[in-house]
């Protein structure tokens, strides 16, 4: 550690801010009525100390990309976050007493309505992905001096995607990456025992792991300038800290914790006051410097380098041309990134890695925090992300993604290997509730792209689309129906197949749309005409058109896909129904739990081959 | 270590037989066309030693409570399990060439459709929290002599739920779990040292870690006597193995991973028949000691020791209606048992803990563990499970329960805080996508009841409902609208307001319910009367009733939940009208991620509160 000793002046001024912070952190909840006092306590020190002593910020704009990050991943610390940022004068102190109101953005959990915060928090163990994503950008993207810090609490220490996270901080060195463990729960006799237990885990993660007392200013400032002096390892600092701290009668009582101080908020109040030497102490935090800034970028307008390139009646895995395009927007747009958990080569992510192997993070078999990386390297539009794993594997960060919804963020998702079409490996790796989870997301958009030429359009359009995309991509080749200069959009469907006597309208996606083609073939053998659609997207769908030809087709409508009953392509387009009369649907799923077997065998199996929907068509027609 | 050293004779079988696997593990995949072959040949002599000279079976019944447990966590190696079973006698040896074909239970990753199979792997990581689990019963609740033994690849080590998993099994010093990691995908220079860093992340978490040969079989029989005779902590075998090992010209080739050696397969078959010192060698895995047995047990017809007791009008919070009912019926049966996540006092677990503490188990912030060791736990029908968190965290555990339901397990689950009725505490704490994740569970059912009476019914039905249980409970407490002894069913729901001039139909659960009824109320202010339906289980829904009451109120149906649009109470009902023409349904919901406040102000300005229903129910009076 550096020798240099804080003067004892500056010293004061900071305790006394950070007994500043803790009469914030009490009002606000007092007000509130609820909220998580005890747990600021322990972090005041933690927190005045890189705020008025080590970040450097622009109080300006929060956002500044050169600025340092900080990433409260205890986020029901939230009125300490409010707190000092208050102090640091972003916006009066007074307005910390609308914590949690409605008409307040200063919430119960910090979100990105927040103009400093960069992701919400709240959902335990998602920090340090986010933070690592974000130093992983700062380090080999941007090459810039910005530092990152995340607080964690030992509570959420637990998860598995804290150790996911410091295993891929570790492996990449992110030595521009600070985590600091605010280690305020174990009050019990073996503390020092525990501390030296995570010590050791941290150490044997990659980490420069050094244990603190996280209420000692001097002890702070200097592991705070020992991380930053670091080179080719992240630090993570053991903070050894007592929730509610200097709260009168209160300090380290478990009882006393996710609660606000009630009546004993005013004695405890009294007491910090005391505390304070100078009651009108003001600090500001170090400016962002005036080299190493982040370079500007644009992330707007991606497009493919260079329009899909295939024949009618080509055969092409959706995956494959997955792979092709997001190379192609890549040679468009330096920020374009892709991750990976370890399956680039089914997914064919490794288009990309080939191409443009320092814009490809590996990150292991690790869902969550491939998920969370790839949130952190979006955060201040740094980067447009696209984000490859097998479709049911997405399931594993089902959280992450849902907080990175609550966060904004614009990450693009791409799924392989979805439904009962992969065949022999069995329902372990089959995405048949990936719809489902996608669809769930507040503000997604959920392509689901038939063959090539939609595919590389799907990928084109979900780099320039807001919000959380998703690509169903499909593992086996199908047929290239559309021309190259075919037009998508986000929204718009397509018939494929129509006559004026069509009596039922087929809606299918994937190896579906082949089914269902395949049936009106079939259909067409016994005098009934049927009309095709293939919806492109899932989310939103194409309302207008599926009403519009329904009706055409008499109200009939027969809707089959590769995944299960619940949340897919056939409750989507019941929901687009909901408001009219006199549609009757037949809907064509994925049964039950499949099994291996060859891919053709499974979809008739199953109940989605063209044979289950010539046998719909007919009984529907009876309706 | 021990010192006895094994006969070579002995070694000599035990190596033939090794080789046999790797022989199968080729032909099988072979014939099937697809598969890992590599992947198994690493794991030859764990696999030999583990059957024919550590584990204690019953080859008359796999499932023999008694006898030792092996989850192959490494889903991806099945062949060589197949192989090892038929080698040990339960199948023939020619069966394995049905391997991934559909009349064939060998499927491409492990199900239990076959006798000898726990639960199903094949999503990486998850083996070692059921085989935690089902340690943890052994230990502490059977207190039997069988162990269990879990094998995981190194490329799943990567994956968060395994560190939550050792966590888990180190604090909870689970003497009688082996957790042999196969370290076959190093070939780099540097094993030695990646080796070196398992030994201490592992140790570090609490283990006996251990590093050997994995293909030394006198190394591994020593290994695994270590491992039995260690008391106070679990042991972890650090296998250094070859991918492909003994494949003549493949052996550590990563371009054949995943896999079948094609037309090296004749050449690599006979290189191992040479290195077999005796075809005809044929072992016999050691039989169930005579004593340690697990106690017989009974998990039928549990019920409520008591009836629920409450008064109509009273004012009771469902979720806490669940802990009373959780301990009620742990009262009726000793094998129920209870998990939670760090959440028991808001989940009302704590209940139970505090009834039965030694049937509660504390699986900290870490869900995926928190969901796999309850899989574990009731694997061989040991227990009856209930799992609690708040309802949006189980969305971190999605990938668990998915591979749950194709495990065939029986856990129930139930999720507090969901939807914007929790209030201040922002949506990161809010369950909006529960129901629509556990709908697209196979074969699952979703309660969501609405008091405190049909709560306590939930949980007694749920104890004896085969499949995934999932029980939505509400935050807020709400109004006992059903006398204690209403009859409750799966699939039933209720008619809790009519008149025969209704000319609409409202359908809400939890809180929703009670904004129908006040909607109800306000609109016969108007003269318009309306029915209510609390459908108690969203899966299966009451088609009947649905369809015969909408029917009745001119098909104009209303649908409020306190949860997203997409797969959740709405889309099942409009799923479960897709068949009839002549409905009209208009579907509330929550519009957008909610944000902190009052929860009667954001019922409202999120769209489901009593004045958006009497909103919607006049619009629908027009259709």
């Amino acid at each position: 550690m550096s020798n240099a000793k804080l003067d004892s002046k500056v010293v004061q001024n900071l305790k006394d801010v950070a007994q500043k912070l803790r009469i914030h952190s009490i009002t606000s909840t007092q007000a509130a009525k609820s909220g998580h006092p005890t747990s600021c306590a322990s972090l005041a020190e933690i927190m005045t100390v890189l705020f008025f002593q080590q970040m450097r910020l622009n109080l300006k704009h929060p956002r500044d990309p050169s600025s340092d990050r900080l990433v409260l991943s205890k986020g029901h610390a939230a009125p300490i976050l409010y707190a000092v940022w208050a102090e640091a004068g972003l916006f009066p102190v007074e307005e910390l007493r609308n914590l949690r109101k409605v008409d307040s953005d200063l919430e119960g959990h910090p979100t990105p309505r927040l103009s400093f915060v960069d992701v919400s928090t709240g959902s335990l163990g998602q920090g340090i992905s986010v933070a690592a994503g974000m130093a992983y950008v700062g380090k080999h993207l941007d090459k810039a001096d910005y530092r990152t810090y995340v607080i964690v609490g030992d509570g959420e220490a637990t998860e598995g995607a804290v150790w996911e996270s410091l295993h891929f901080a570790g492996h990449y060195c992110l030595d521009n990456l600070c985590v600091i463990f605010d280690m305020n729960k174990i009050f019990c006799s073996d503390i020092g025992t525990e501390m030296e237990v995570y010590r050791e885990r941290l150490d044997a993660f990659g980490f420069n792991a050094l244990v603190l007392n996280g209420h000692d200013i001097d002890e702070l400032a200097k592991a705070f300038i020992n991380a930053a002096s670091t080179k080719g390892k992240p630090t993570a600092l053991l903070a050894r800290t007592t929730k509610g701290k200097d709260f009168l009668g209160i300090e380290g009582i478990e009882e006393m914790h996710a609660q606000p101080l009630g009546k004993r908020a005013e004695s405890a109040i009294k007491h910090l006051q005391m505390k304070i030497a100078n009651p009108n102490v003001r600090l500001t935090p170090k400016k962002v410097g005036k080299c190493g800034h982040a370079p500007e970028v644009h992330i707007n307008n991606i497009m493919l380098c260079s329009p899909p390139n295939y024949r009618l009646g080509d055969s092409v895995a959706p995956r494959l041309a997955y792979g092709t395009a997001l190379a192609k927007i890549a040679a468009d747009n330096p920020r374009v990134i892709a991750l990976d958990g370890d399956t680039k080569n089914s997914t064919y992510a490794d288009k990309m890695r080939n191409a443009f192997p320092e814009r490809f993070i590996e990150c292991f078999t690790a869902q969550q925090n491939l998920v969370g990386v790839a949130v952190g390297a979006t955060c201040r539009r740094r980067t447009v992300a696209f984000v490859s794993t097998y479709a049911t594997f997405f399931t594993r960060a089902f959280d992450q993604i849902r907080m990175g919804a609550i966060s904004h963020t614009n990450v693009n998702f791409a799924g392989s290997h979805c439904g009962c079409s992969i065949g022999e490996d069995g329902p372990s790796q089959m995405g048949l509730e990936d719809i489902a989870m996608f669809r769930s997301i507040p503000g997604s958009t959920v392509f689901y792209p038939t063959d090539a030429v939609s595919t590389e359009r799907a990928v084109e359009l979900a780099a320039n689309t807001k919000g959380v995309c998703y690509i169903r991509t499909t593992y086996p080749s199908t047929t290239v129906i559309y021309n190259n200069d075919e037009v998508f959009a986000v929204g718009l469907g397509k018939v494929v197949r129509q006559k004026p006597s069509d009596e039922v309208l087929l809606i299918g996606a994937g190896v579906t749309l082949y089914e269902c083609l395949a049936a009106a073939e079939r259909l067409e053998e016994d005098c009934i005409t049927a009309r095709v659609i293939d919806p492109f997207t899932v989310k939103p769908l194409d309302v207008g058109l599926i009403v519009k030809h329904g009706k055409l087709c008499r109200g009939r409508i027969v809707v089959v896909e590769d995944h299960y009953q619940q949340g897919g392509l056939g409750e989507a387009v019941l929901s687009a129904l909901a408001d009219y009369r006199n549609f009757v649907v037949k809907h064509l799923y994925i049964t039950t739990v499949p099994r291996s077997g060859p891919p053709a065998v499974l979809l008739d199996m199953f109940g989605v081959s063209s044979r289950n929907i010539y046998k719909a068509s007919l009984a529907i027609m009876k309706k």
